[in-house]
C-alpha cells in the first residue's frame, strides 16, 4: 500500500474496537514471577490478595494462562466515550527530521484525564462497583492516575480517595480541582492520616513523597476501611491486561493499512503504558510470528531497567504490601524532586521485568533536559503540547528516525503518545527559564538503596 | 435511521473534510453593515483595511457574495493535523438527563490551543507569511486565541506577539507558558509598551484590562512596525468564514446519519465559534431551505446581544480601529474582573448582529455560577472538562433537553463544545469553594458605556 494514502489520523470505527483484553503472559514461556508475601516468603493466594484488590481482578492478576478476557459492555461503552483513540501518521515529524522512517504514534491524550490510564481506571472502577464496594483508595504521582481514577469512579458512583506524591501535589496544583470536579478527596503524601504515614514522616520531615509511600498509605486505608479496596494504575498484571487496549487497536490500526512496525517505542514508569502498547506485537514475537525491536524509555533519573536489579522487592515504601520480582532500585528509593517527567516508580512491571531479562525488549535512559527539547520540538511540529511521560518516547523515536536518516532505512516506527502535558507547565516553564537539571542518581545513591532489598 | 446505529463519536474521513469555506454573507438579503472610517463616516475602502490586515483577508472580509472560498492546500493538511473534529451523540448525558431529545456536540477541544480558534489562526497566519510578511500581532483574552495562533505561526515560520488581557493573564499563568512553547512573545494588556496603553493606564490605573484595550495595543504594534499585520480570532467576517469549517463537518456529518437538527445552540463571545457553527444551516434558512433554532448564548455579566444596542462603536478600547455595526455594551464596557466565563468582548460580529437583528436567531444571556453548574455536570457525564465558555452552550442544551422530557418531544439539539476547560482551574476552585459570583451589570452601567457611543 503507498503511504499517501495512509490518512494523518487512523481511526478504527466503534465496532473496530477490541472486544477483549489480550493477556500477554499466556505466550509468555517463562510467566512472571508470582506476588510472595512477604512475612512466609510464599506466593500470596487469592483469599490474600482479596483483601488488597476486588476478587475479579485478582483472578485477572494471577491468570497467565488465558490468552483472551472479555471486556465488559458497560466497559465497552464507557471506553466509546474516548475510544477508539487515533493512531497518528506524523507526517509533519517526517517531514521536519527530513527521515526515510515512518513514524507513528498512538495518541492516548484525547480525554480529561489527558493520559492512557483511564482504560484501566475505568475497568477497575467497575469490578469494585460489581463486587457492592462503597469506595477505592489510590495513589498518584503525576496526577494522571487519580484524576482518572475520579472520573471512573465519577461516572459509576463509586467514593474515590487518591494519596497524591507531595511533590506533586505542589507542582500540580490544578490537577486537584480536576480530581475535585469529579468529585475525588486528594491528600498529599506522605500525610498524618495513616500510620505509615506519619512514620514515615517522622523519619524524614522534610520529604517530598514518593509513588511507593504513597501507595503504603493507600493500601493501609483500603484495607483498614470496610467496603473499600485498593486499586492501582500500573505495574500489577491487570493494568497490563486492560492496557493491552491500546496495542490492540495499533495493531488494528496498522494491519488495516498493510503497515508492519518495525521498532515499538513507549515510555517506561511502572510499565502500564509501554506493556499495554506492546501486548500483541510482544505475543506474536514470543511465537516466533513476527520480530519487533522494542524499546522501553526510562527517566535517568529513575532508571530501573538499565540501573536496578531483578530482584523481589516491595512494590511500597512502607513496606506493607507484598513483594513483586522486577527490576527495581530499591524501595527506599526516591527519585530528586526536581526531575518533572513522571515515571518515577522505584519498579517495573514483573511482566516486563521477566521479558527485558529474557531478551525480548531492550531499554534505554534519557535524560530531563533533553526530554523537554524533544518535548518543544515535537509541539511545535505536531501541534500535541506532550506529557513529559511521553516526551521520553518521543525523543528515542526521533533518535531513531534520524538514525534512519544516515543509513537511509525507511523503517515504520511506533511510538506511544500517552498523554499531553497541559498540567505540566510549571515543568515546562522551568524547561523554558533554563532552570532544568538532570538529576541522575550517583551508583551510591542506587547501591545504598539496593542494599535495603528484602531476603527471600 | 434508527438512533442506535449512530456511534458515539461521528468523525468524517479526511477527505469528507470541506475543500473551501462557506461565506454566509451570500445568503443574506440584508448585508453586515461596512467598517467604517470613525474620521471620515465613509466605510472603510480596500486600501485602508490593507494597513492593518493582509492583503487575502481583507478581500475575505469585504465579500459579501462569493458562496464558497477553497481552502487552500497548505491549510487544509494542518487542519488534518487536528481536523476532522468529532460530532459527538451525548447519549450518556441523555441517559442522565432522561430526556427524549437527542444531543449532539461538535467538539473542537482535541487540539493544543484547546479550542476552534486554531481554524482561523492558521488560515490568517498562512495568508501573512504568503504576503511575504514577518510577523503578526493580536489579543487574547482567556489564551485560547494567542496559544491557537501562536501554534499557526510557530508552524509556518512567523513572528507572534500577542496582547493578553492582565486579568486573563494572571488568572491563567500556564497559558503563557504554552504560548512561550510555540515562541509567541506575551505581554500583559494594558501595557507600557505602546501609546494606547500608556494612555489607558494613566487614565485606570488599576484596571485589569480588557479585550477592546489590548487589540488597541495590537493593532498600534502591527501598524507602526514594518512587515507586521494585526489579525483577530472572532468578530471579524473573515474570522466566521474560516469557522463556517466547524459547521459545513458538523451538517456533513449530521447529513451522514440523515439526522435533521431542531435547534443549534452555541455560545456567543465575538461570534467566531457561533458564526461558524451556524453558517450553513443559517444559509439554508435563509434560502427558505430548511428552518432552525438558533441560539445564541451570552455571559449575564457581559451580555450584548440582550442588553446592548444595535449601532456604530468602536471594536476597541483605546478608539483605534474602525468602527462597526454591532450589538454593542460600548466600547468602554468592561465586564467584571470576577466573571471568569470568557466571552468578554463588548460587541458582537456584524453578521451574527444583523441576522439577530433581522429575527434568524434568538439570544439568551446565563448566570456565571449556573455556567459553572452544568460544566461540572457535564464533565462528570460526558467525561470531557468543558471550558467555561463552552458551558454557556451546555448549560441552554441542557434546559431545552428537559423541556423536551416535559414536553416529550425527541428534537435534534446540536450544540457547538468549542474547547476544554484545562487552564480555567482557578475558576473550577473558586466554583468549587463557592466563591464565585454573578457579577451582573446594573442598567446605569450599560446606560453610562452606551452614552460614549461615538456618532456616526
Amino acid at each position: 500500500m503507498k503511504t499517501n494514502e495512509i490518512p494523518y489520523k487512523i481511526y478504527l470505527s466503534e465496532d473496530e474496537m477490541p472486544t477483549a483484553w489480550y493477556n500477554v503472559r499466556e505466550a509468555m514461556k517463562n510467566k512472571p514471577a508470582p506476588l510472595v508475601n512477604p512475612g512466609t516468603g510464599a506466593p500470596m493466594a487469592a483469599e490474600e490478595l482479596e483483601g488488597v484488590f476486588c476478587k475479579e481482578l485478582v483472578q485477572q492478576e494471577l491468570d497467565n494462562d488465558t490468552p483472551f478476557i472479555p471486556i465488559p459492555d458497560e466497559i465497552r461503552e464507557f471506553y466509546k466515550m474516548y475510544r477508539p483513540s487515533p493512531l497518528v501518521r506524523a507526517y509533519c515529524l517526517e517531514k521536519k527530521l527530513d527521515t526515510p522512517a515512518h513514524i507513528y504514534y498512538k495518541f492516548e491524550g484525547n480525554n480529561t484525564s489527558g493520559s492512557h490510564k483511564l482504560n484501566s481506571a475505568i475497568a477497575q472502577a467497575y469490578y469494585a462497583k460489581q463486587q457492592g464496594l462503597k469506595g477505592v483508595t489510590t495513589e498518584t504521582g503525576a496526577g494522571q492516575w487519580g484524576t482518572a481514577l475520579s472520573m471512573a469512579c465519577s461516572y459509576l458512583g463509586l467514593d474515590c480517595k487518591v494519596y497524591m506524591v507531595k511533590c506533586s501535589y505542589e507542582q500540580k496544583p490544578f490537577r486537584r480541582e480536576v480530581m475535585r470536579t469529579y468529585g475525588a478527596s486528594v491528600v498529599p503524601s506522605p500525610s498524618e492520616t495513616t500510620n505509615v504515614g506519619r512514620k514515615i514522616l517522622a523519619e524524614f520531615p522534610g520529604t517530598t513523597g514518593s509513588l511507593g509511600c504513597a501507595i503504603s498509605e493507600a493500601v493501609e486505608v483500603a484495607t483498614s476501611t470496610p467496603g473499600y479496596r485498593y486499586v492501582l494504575g500500573s505495574v500489577l498484571n491487570q493494568v497490563l491486561l486492560h492496557q493491552s487496549v491500546i496495542g490492540l487497536e495499533t495493531k488494528a490500526a496498522l494491519d488495516k493499512y498493510g503497515v508492519k512496525a518495525d521498532m515499538i517505542i513507549g515510555c517506561a514508569g511502572g510499565g502500564s503504558n509501554l506493556g499495554g502498547l506492546i501486548s500483541p506485537f510482544m505475543g506474536q514475537k514470543l511465537r516466533g510470528e513476527a520480530d519487533y525491536d522494542i524499546v522501553a524509555v526510562e527517566p535517568a533519573s529513575c532508571p530501573s531497567f538499565t540501573r536496578g536489579k531483578f530482584a523481589y522487592d516491595f512494590c511500597d515504601t512502607g513496606s506493607i504490601c507484598p513483594l513483586a520480582k522486577m527490576y527495581t532500585l530499591g524501595s527506599q528509593f526516591i527519585p530528586s524532586p526536581d526531575h518533572a517527567g513522571g515515571l518515577r516508580f522505584h519498579g517495573m512491571s514483573s511482566i516486563l521485568s521477566q521479558l527485558y531479562h529474557d531478551g525480548y525488549m531492550r531499554a534505554v535512559s534519557v535524560k530531563q533536559t533533553d526530554v523537554f527539547k524533544a518535548a518543544e520540538y515535537f509541539a511545535r511540529v505536531e501541534g500535541i503540547l506532550p506529557a513529559p511521560e511521553s516526551s521520553h518516547a518521543i525523543l528515542v523515536a526521533m533518535e531513531e528516525a534520524l538514525k534512519c536518516k544516515e543509513t537511509g532505512e525507511a523503517k515504520n516506527i511506533v511510538f506511544g503518545l500517552t498523554g499531553t502535558g497541559y498540567f505540566d507547565l510549571v515543568a515546562y516553564e522551568k524547561f523554558h527559564n533554563g532552570e532544568m537539571t538532570d538529576n541522575i542518581p550517583t551508583d551510591e545513591d542506587i547501591a545504598a538503596s539496593l542494599a535495603k532489598l528484602p531476603q527471600v
